[in-house]
């Protein structure tokens, strides 16, 4: 089974290679980020996307940048470093991960003693751990969500959080991809998830070069999907998840358990531990990103609507704890009542 | 107000002039229809949609195309109105009123007296009459809907229950219309509705040609927008209503209806009684049609998914009597629980 890596060193190793996340599924171009501006460009372009992914892009890309400073003294390639560690990590900063990287990166440039040479060894290893430690985070998902799944498993996802979104087999596919490897026979349903269609364009292709069977699905075609019988379980990523269980994550997915709840059908949502954010009480206190009304007015450069009306296009929307039936972690499958204690640091997580 | 015509006589009366609905939003482009040809390919290619508006323009297109045969013997003559009123009947068999609207136009030949001058004289009569009937009937529908407006309304409607499906107000926009016509404030949620967006390209176009205001979402989005508060009851039209008052519409739906009845919001079907099919006795004898899977696949010719994930493409969904609230006929507000009878032959209703 081929799980695609969206994020990873160069054969050299002196570039981080990523996919270009853009063109899929027309095109696999895997480009090589040499430079401060080529991660931040391609953090800012969605070129590499998915929370965890956009950290290990930044971190990897950091040391990339900074082995043109070794001959610098120490202070100096500290200084840039931590500039560097600033720029890159305000590129998108609504995602706890990619500040997060950043800042425990330039932790380590500060605290680690010696030459830039040897400082830079040890940001390089540091940027791998993050990578393996996602990578092992994703499997740990995986295992715990196998135990959820039906030994014959039709499963409805939304959005992105596969491979591509992270260093591993990603957060609500992670099960999938492990009951495949097991030999059990797994169908995915994949909502396109407009406006960007994630789902059509990410989900169905790393799915597909895996050799896993996907069907895709308008959004608005869920609701009807599951009334025929056709869906066992539900499984999303989050983007943030509140100290009360509630999520926040891809815009449609709050229709999807409202669906799910009507019909019976168990809806998991699956994510690091990490995403717990216990410092917000509940959904109300999240604040949803709204984006350009660009997204859903234009196709490919046509119009697909008169310039007069308006947009609506929320990035989010929350899904209330009480529609959730399990969220799965890396820690371990989680249960209503959810309660969340402050252990939520990514920092004190992952690091 | 504007109120755009989908379908109406050309001026000197010699052509069936249709708005083609494929260019809109981007350009408005009317069209000239003369042969039967002309009239077979806008209803196959979708330059002309919503049932009753393929109806009409099917009868209006009859009229033109026997218009060159009055130097035919009378046989002849009728016998080329059959021939044509079945091959216009049948290019797009699933809604009723396009083979309602010509078996009327057919019988009509056969039992007026006269030679084919007069018979061609009575045919355009009788299309007029088909357009004019509707037009009425959306009127009826929008008068009694408009009850059930507040009288500060935000409505949310999914794909094109308008103007540009009808021969008059629409449907499921009617009661819009009035209230606007009304000096009242109303302010529409347009769900994209994909795979075709007849909401963003359709809906949209012609309700701000109107001067109304409106607001285009992603189908996914409307849950959180009910959620929020924005939405103060839904209006959907329908291509068929069981007995029971189960309601066959476009896809998407039905996961509407399911997110109003969460939120407590009122979700009406606006409808004329004809579309009730007594003979149906429940959503579960309504036959769904699956469209091309590339309607889903493809945007303006570019891939969106891999071309080894299948795809659901169903046309409809069906939503259970027990999710709505009223249904708005052109013969008042029918409220749960739905029995309908068998006065529902469009031929006896609109005839």
């Amino acid at each position: 089974m081929t799980v695609v890596e969206a994020v990873r060193w160069s054969v050299g190793g002196d570039a981080v290679e990523i996919i270009d996340q853009r063109l899929l599924p027309n095109e696999l171009v895997r480009r090589e980020l040499r430079t401060v501006d080529d991660v931040c460009d391609a953090i800012l372009t969605l070129s590499v996307r998915g929370a965890p992914a956009i950290g290990i892009a930044g971190a990897m890309g950091l040391v990339v940048a900074l082995s043109r400073h070794t001959d610098d003294t120490r202070e100096h390639f500290v200084a840039t470093a931590e500039s560097l560690c600033d720029r890159i990590g305000s590129v998108r900063p609504t995602a706890v991960n990619l500040p997060w990287a950043m800042e425990r990166m330039c932790r380590t440039a500060r605290t680690t003693p010696g030459h830039p040479r040897e400082i830079l060894s040890v940001l390089r290893a540091e940027a791998t751990g993050i990578l393996y430690e996602d990578r092992a985070m994703c499997r740990r998902i995986g295992e715990y969500g196998l135990t959820l799944l039906p030994e014959t498993a039709s499963v409805l996802t939304h959005c992105n959080a596969g491979a591509l979104a992270t260093g591993g087999l990603g957060t609500a596919l992670a099960p999938i991809y492990l009951a495949a490897e097991a030999g059990r026979r797994v169908h995915v349903f994949a909502n396109e998830t407009r406006p960007l269609l994630q789902g059509s364009r990410l989900t169905a292709w790393e799915l597909t070069q895996a050799g896993i069977d996907v069907t895709v699905l308008a959004d608005g075609m869920a609701a009807s999907l599951m009334k025929g019988g056709a869906v066992d379980l539900v499984i999303v990523g989050a983007d943030r998840i509140a100290a009360n269980g509630d999520v926040a994550n891809k815009i449609g997915t709050y229709a999807l358990a409202l669906a799910a709840r009507y019909h019976d059908i168990p809806f998991y949502v699956a994510a690091p531990r990490s995403t717990v954010d216990p410092a917000t009480a509940s959904g109300c206190d999240i604040a949803i990103e709204h984006r350009d009304s660009d997204e859903m007015r234009e196709w490919n450069g046509t119009l697909i609507m008169p310039p007069k009306a308006s947009v609506y296009n929320p990035a989010f929307d929350v899904t209330p704890a009480e529609l959730i039936t399990a969220i799965i972690t890396d820690e371990g499958i989680v249960r209503p009542p959810y309660a969340f204690v402050a252990i939520g640091n990514p920092a004190d997580v992952a690091g």
